[in-house]
């Protein structure tokens, strides 16, 4: 089995939008140097889902998790990413595919928000 | 001076969305109870930046953060939001306005999200 992991952002016109999902990226590649961890984007930017998916699936993963960087869940990540999902299945029956909660319901991402907040403002 | 903060938010159409930005807002709210601390939007949701602050300038705030709730800096924040606030500085001359990098540019944020990935994944 060899794992991967895809973080998954709304993407933007401006190519410098992208600059804290590279970060992110490269963090987590630090901490799991021989894990594939690759970044898809719904629209604007490249490549969206399907195209990493597969090219991930080429080169051999197996069991994928998509995280979505995203803050909250509306219609992108209730609508739009379960569907695109389950087009991927379709193509890659064998692949396994999880997706994990939004970042904006991860509470300790919520208190680093929040101590963040409280250190850049005068009480 | 009185001091408040709004934490700006793109907004969407689920109104579920909002439920991560009331989170910070509760979990500011705690930790400085005496501060105001508002929710406003670009769109889809209310109130937005303008009405948010005419209503703390209207309840006394003299000195305001705006703090993006973005997790990355494209047309948004680089054009819209100094449009705004340029904006309500016409109309509310006496309100001192300051506006924080957008939480995506924050280390502590993304080593917080790292985490969490990683804990929430398979290595």
């Amino acid at each position: 089995m060899k794992r991967a992991i895809v973080l998954f952002g709304h993407g933007a016109r401006d190519p410098e939008w992208a600059i804290p999902f590279v970060n992110v990226q490269t963090r987590l590649r630090q901490a799991r140097p021989t894990m594939e961890i690759e970044l898809a984007f719904l629209e604007f930017m490249q490549p969206n889902l399907a195209t990493a998916v597969s090219a991930l699936a080429t080169r051999g993963a197996s069991d994928l998790t998509i995280v979505p960087l995203f803050l909250a869940q509306g219609g992108h990540l209730k609508h739009d990413l379960p569907r695109i999902v389950e087009r991927i299945r379709a193509v890659h029956p064998a692949l396994t595919i999880d997706v994990t909660s939004p970042i904006g319901d991860v509470d300790a991402v919520l208190d680093a928000i929040t101590h963040w907040i409280l250190s850049a403002t005068k009480p």
